[in-house]
């Protein structure tokens, strides 16, 4: 076993997830020191505090998180819990791994996320490359989903991986559920699905998706940054969120209330340079207020199909949606003065081109011109010395 | 009867609406050489040709309208129908007049159109000066309405007018009468509700609306550009909307179909610089599909009630909607480490300091002052020793 991954198992349980001044620690020390200098086996120094202070400057993270002197009183309490090993034998005995940035498994979209990467991730299921960001979508919304928003996942997610899209999702009940199984069943990508716990990744959370979790350890994979045994807090919900934006080309919100968490994800993803999508639905639905909300900031697209989606996707046009504009109406393309003629014609009797000639407002020359080019598009026919629409035009 | 009246009212029977050249005559020449020349009466001249030309250009107009001598082709075959008087006659007998950019009734905010200024409007209803364009809101959308399009129509119509708004509709079936019927319901403005018509007002087109347009007439206004006995063509239904959008600050496309002639309104408030606005609905309903394009391709705003739709009307902010997100969240404007903390507290039984260090990841400083910032806010409560969350936190 490596020192750098026992080195960054370690540190995964002594941090929280984005604790700055950490990673921090760690870009600038390697994971090797900076578990020395947390644990009190070496000292920080100057230098490499002063170094902390221009990464985090540089990335734009509070201070709140500053200051290797409060990180240390910060991580202590939690130093008697450390046996890494422990840690990556129960992964082992799960089928798991543990994912260090160095790894050719490590999704390289992360990097996005600039010194808020995560330390590693704890991994279950197939060891498989996990698509780039531009083939990962995420579908993301509500626990207490209608169904409305059970449909429309299902829909998208089904669609979006029959396209060969990776559907990522939190693996919670509701709108994440619906998005892992109709992307289970529907997946043609290498992974189909993703699930990015906030939990540790040994116990399958929340327990009445336990099934759906195992189907997607067994098809897709289950992740979390946070070790083992690690309980799903508030906290840690929304900093996974930002985990779920940053594999993702684009993050859908499908249903979600006027304040969901959600809505952190596609705030996460608008952070990142992400696309955002939000789906539409009944205004009288609290469960659609927090998509509508997305549209109104602006920040969100409207997206109803997952042709909408891909195109989001893939900006350069290579997964355009079949345009549903395709079939013209007949009158597209006319000049104003021939679209005036076709109303005029009747469509029963005839009329003749005098006639035509004070309907419409147009000149002799006009009408004559303009029933010969109605004529040749088919939408006019001469019977009896007069003029009708034809029934194609009708 | 003046000169001008008469000129515009015959004017308005020769030529169909935004006949570029026609208007751009009338602009040049005053509506009463603008006639003597339509009919024949008098030359136009090199001159007036090359102002009209000017005008033309100035305002982006078209140039298959352009020419004076095409236009006179064009306009001959009606001379012979032209019967002002008796035109005026008729709108007398129905208790309506003629309205020309003169009077003092002439909505102001139409000369927003530039050259495609209507020549005049034949008015029935009140005589009562039409509220300026930041009083008015268009609510437009199909024929085929859904129960969930009468609903939103309604709610949206019936507060509006609540609020002191004119709604403004084209006095369709589907969306077009929910709006007039709610407004008309809700009405506290000094006109609630006015439709506008793309044919004659001397007859109630649909026959199946004509209550419900006695109605507007009666405590509103029902108005057109084109003079009475003018049918209701398609052409004139185009034009038509772009008066609905002048009139409007803001144009809401209820529920439209994907091709839809709302969009057509909606694009023309677009062309205005005045707001566009969506109502979003399910992604399912054929309905929808021209409000969600319109969402999506950026020209207009979601809307899912009347007090977002004030607030686009009137952005400076003396209609602001009535914040949703007023009663925050507990666990708003903690510091991160507090939220922490307050994750860590256990619900039922107490947590010692040293245990929530551990559980939370945080030094016994910042455990003991969050506990004092939580106990503050009646987020945490000490109990034997230990601490807890309060109820009030769960």
């Amino acid at each position: 076993m490596d020192n750098e991954r026992i080195a960054r198992a370690s540190l995964s349980r002594l941090m929280e997830p984005q604790d700055a001044a950490g990673l921090a620690l760690v870009k600038a020390a390697g994971a090797a020191d900076a578990l020395r200098i947390a644990t009190g086996q070496l000292s920080a120094g100057p230098a490499l505090e002063q170094e902390i202070t221009a990464l985090l400057a540089d990335n734009g993270a509070g201070t709140s998180w500053a200051g290797i002197g409060a990180a240390l009183k910060r991580w202590a309490p939690r130093i008697p819990d450390l046996a890494p090993e422990r840690d990556l034998a129960t992964m082992a005995r799960l089928g798991g791994r543990l994912l260090v940035p160095s790894d050719d498994l490590w999704p390289a979209q992360l990097a996005d996320l600039g010194i808020q990467e995560p330390i590693c991730l704890w991994w279950r299921g197939l060891e498989q490359l996990l698509p780039g960001a531009s083939r990962c979508v995420a579908l993301v919304g509500s626990r207490d989903s209608t169904s409305y928003g059970a449909s429309v996942t299902g829909d998208l997610a089904y669609s979006l991986a029959q396209r060969g899209f990776t559907v990522v999702s939190g693996g919670a009940y509701g709108i994440d559920a619906h998005a892992h199984r109709a992307a289970l069943a529907g997946g043609s990508a290498a992974v189909p699905t993703i699930a990015v716990m906030a939990g540790g990744v040994d116990r399958f959370y929340p327990s009445g998706n336990e099934d759906l979790l195992r189907a997607v350890c067994n098809q897709g994979a289950v992740l979390a940054e946070v070790p083992p045994g690690s309980a799903p807090t508030r906290f840690r919900f929304l900093q996974r969120n930002r985990l779920i934006a940053a594999l993702s080309a684009v993050t859908v919100v499908v249903e979600a209330r006027w304040r969901s968490g959600a809505l952190n994800t596609a705030h996460h993803a608008e952070t990142l340079g992400r696309a955002v999508g939000a789906v539409p639905g009944s205004v009288h639905s609290a469960n659609s207020a927090g998509c509508h909300r997305l549209l109104r900031d602006g920040g969100a697209v409207c997206v109803t199909d997952a042709g909408e989606i891909a195109e989001l996707a893939s900006p350069s046009g290579e997964a355009l949606p079949e345009t549903r504009a395709a079939r013209a109406a007949e009158h597209d393309g006319l000049t104003l003065e021939d679209l005036i003629l076709l109303d005029a014609l009747p469509l029963r009797s005839t009329s003749s081109v005098d006639k035509l000639c004070t309907v419409a407002g147009l000149s002799q020359e006009s009408v004559r011109a303009g029933l010969g080019r109605l004529g040749l598009l088919g939408l006019a026919v001469s019977e009896r010395g007069g003029w009708k629409r034809s029934k194609a035009s009708a």
